[in-house]
């Protein structure tokens, strides 16, 4: 028999780009998730939690048409050769699920899922590997009821967490509306999709394809350069504060026109917006559909009390994701705080989504109206965190100390009735030997009660109860005299234990 | 600009082994795991998610000395060609955590943690290639006082999800009782060790192993076989109920007799068992050892009001996994429920742990003690179901019905209202032409109340009410009498639509 190889010692540590969750940021999350699902609930959203693992196939995007495949996801050949792959996100599981399960699911489809999603991407500060996803989809209906129904979901989502109404604002615009500007000044995109063999046509359909791109993307930076900044950077070319010159898209001033008239076109009121966009679109069929569409939502969602000082149309929104078709949504908190410089600005989006109606033909051949959104979970427990919802004084549990090796019964017996008693409590369980240690412990365990029971203490039939909490703000800034005129420990007898834990607790809290 | 291939229509398929949870499979879990979290936190433990991916060096057992390492796990290389693997249980990556930040871990340290785990195994019916598990864990301390807790926190865990007491109880041996059987019949583990370098005793010892395992497994017959059956089998062979011979162990009657008396040594009482197992371990000192720990736990278990009730100490409890090297337990049910073939036996095991010293020492070298427990997650909640405990009826939402669309507006502010009111609600948003189908909709949601409101209605100020689960009845049972004198239907004045559905939902439930 070969004797086995020594191996060396493995690295105790996470792979490149991904982490551990200790204690509150896992339990907070949870929390923040529960309470999200809980309204979820209400509108009717049914729960679903697909497989981490998917087919490449299934997933789509990433097709396994190279070696590896692996290029944003972590993928793997299965014993039959498939490749495999850990989702990147909750939607295109969906898509699968549905295509998969849609002769047992109600249509329309409301669901939602929560879930860590893996993308096989260069890791940075902030950036891990893995993370959650909060989604909420309802499949199977083009009705803006669902668009509607979605928004006011969200907004009431933040309110359920703790983002206080003022707070935050859900801004929705529709991408008809822009696509109907683009169609206006002869960027239309069915171009495309109208001569699919014609190879010159396809080439200058690419050619749109790039300006129609350059022309959102600038879009995207109306907040930083504002208006005549646009307008430079939609025609010739805009010099930036540093002094380079940024090449221009080359729109005409006629054609840039129809653009800036669509991005200022937010009004005091929701009708003024409205009307604006009207004369964005001009006679646009998919323009005019898009004002219509919005139209609709804002009506559905002023019949149930959502005004704009939750919901609001916002032509500002764009969205990254290609694969919106109608309306887009973005919830921002609109609070301020202060960035790595000091400098106060809006904490900003903590939310988003859109209709996609493409997804689930992939499977089927059958297009599929679909809405959804995505909250961003790390940014929304990141805002709890600045507004102090979340992340106080997390309280560790009360430490009963070993004064006696022999006597862990009685100790064993106090937890006990804590317990019971609903407190959160645990025996030291390290080397007794030096009371020092038990109390360093109870430090950093955060502990706010120590309890103490030596021999003279049980024959005498009591027990030291140390409030710790109040013992460090003393030791902290007390003067001799408070500090005598405010013990922070106290003997009672021992079977007043609980009690006297119980009113140190919430006189704490 | 060459065209893109057509590529095939992708399946719509959860790969191999894999599967979806819909709506209470999900939901049902959750407030389980969110029940027992809730029992672990006041006992003192925090939670822990480590990354669900990690470094198959790190994991251990399944180390990179062939091409493709996935046997048994899900493996891939990573840029850096090192291979990472999805984790096969929440054990292996608590040792690499505590290995990796034990400097700021309390010690000891006492974690939970729940969630998916990947096995890289045949699927067969029941059996998936993800599922849940969740663990509870104390690192760095040999104290019986943390085994004790365990097992006390997993008695607690099982009442708080809905195991009435009696229906459960938690089982107690010890590792080193056994093996001081073995010692006593010479066949003492530490013969390998002592003597790794001499090739005899290797092969020697490789036999003692052989028997070793041999005497353990027909152990675990005893419930099967009884006493004169696994005498059969330790010693010259036995005939099973088929005819078939089955090959002895080939111990000595003189051998055989120390197993049988620590396999019969469960007595009346906790004292009588453990005199029983004194007597079995006759001098070997790890078997006193043993006995000497499950004594301390008892001791410390009573302390607490957990008397054989709940938690017993049983010598046939002897769990699969190699790696513990202490006191050993397992939770199981105790009510009957029909097996596949209608007959009654016992529900089983749902959780089981131990102690175990030797996994942290795989990064740092130095010995770690540690205990834990984990709970079969699917198990318990399959336990539940029987129970009654969950699974009745999913309460599916109200469901107002579209009879005018455009009055859509008027539908949403009807559930708008009763989601204020805390009641899950949702319009149809299907095709509402066909009533008959929004009543079929209804029916596949479980919706217990649908609201309808026509022309008629909307002038006359009225919307009807369907008691959906009372129709159900009706339908199924009720003479003609007694539909006309039970309506399922009631018009009442729009302003008390909230009202009513709430009377109804109230008396239903």
């Amino acid at each position: 028999m070969a004797k086995p190889k020594k191996q060396p010692r493995p690295k105790a540590e996470t792979p490149k780009g991904f982490r551990d969750y200790f204690g509150a940021d896992v339990t907070e999350r949870a929390a923040m998730l529960n309470a999200i699902a809980g309204v979820y609930h209400r509108y009717g959203f049914d729960a679903l939690e697909s497989s981490a693992v998917e087919t490449v196939e299934a997933l789509g995007k990433f097709l396994p048409d190279v070696d590896r495949p692996n290029e944003g996801v972590f993928a793997w050949q299965d014993e039959d050769e498939k490749w495999l792959a850990l989702r990147y996100d909750l939607t295109a599981p969906l898509a699968r699920v549905y295509a998969q399960h849609r002769n047992d699911l109600p249509t329309p489809y409301r669901r939602y899922a929560m879930g860590p999603v893996w993308r096989n991407e260069k890791p940075g500060p902030g950036r891990f590997r893995q993370f959650y996803q909060c989604d909420a989809d309802t499949v199977g209906t083009a009705s803006m009821a669902a668009d509607a129904e979605i928004c006011a979901m969200l907004a009431d989502a933040l309110e359920e967490v703790g983002i206080p109404r003022g707070d935050y604002v859900v801004r929705v615009n529709n991408r008809k509306v822009l696509e109907g500007v683009l169609d206006r000044i002869g960027l239309a995109k069915t171009k495309i999709q109208a001569n699919p063999k014609d190879l010159d046509a396809t080439v200058s359909d690419a050619y749109d394809v790039a300006i129609r791109n350059a022309v959102m993307r600038t879009i995207d930076k109306f907040d930083k350069v504002g208006e005549s900044g646009v307008r430079e950077l939609l025609t010739t070319g805009r010099e930036d504060a540093s002094g380079a010159f940024i090449d221009g898209v080359g729109l005409s001033d006629a054609q840039a026109d129809p653009v800036l008239v669509f991005l200022t076109s937010k009004g005091e009121s929701t009708a003024e917006t409205l009307a604006n966009l009207r004369a964005a679109v001009g006679t646009s069929e998919r323009g005019i559909e898009g004002v219509k569409e919005l139209e609709e939502i804002t009506t559905l969602l002023e019949a149930q009390g959502y005004g704009p000082d939750r919901i609001v149309i916002d032509p500002s929104v764009v969205r990254g994701l290609g694969y919106y078709t109608g309306p887009v949504f973005e919830a921002e908190l609109t609070f301020e705080i202060l960035d790595e410089k000091g400098r106060p600005r809006q904490f900003g989006s903590v939310a988003g989504g859109g209709r996609y109606d493409d997804l689930v033909a992939r499977f089927t051949g059958q297009q599929v109206p679909a809405v959804g959104v995505s909250i961003g979970v790390d940014r929304l427990l990141a805002a709890l965190r600045e507004k102090g919802r979340i992340g106080g004084e997390a309280q560790g549990p009360v430490v009963v100390t070993v004064m006696d090796r022999d006597r862990m019964a009685d100790y064993q017996a106090m937890v006990g009735e804590l317990r019971q008693a609903g407190i959160r409590a645990e025996v030291y369980l390290g080397n007794p030997k030096n009371f020092g240690n038990q109390m360093k412990y109870a430090d950093r365990r955060s502990s706010p009660v120590a309890i103490i029971e030596g021999g003279d203490e049980k024959a005498r039939g009591v027990v030291q109860i140390k409030d710790l909490i109040l013992g460090a703000q003393i030791a902290e800034s007390a003067t001799l005299e408070e500090w005598k005129e405010r013990p922070s420990q106290y003997e009672v007898p021992r079977d007043q234990l609980v009690e006297k834990v119980r009113d140190i607790l919430t006189g704490q809290s």
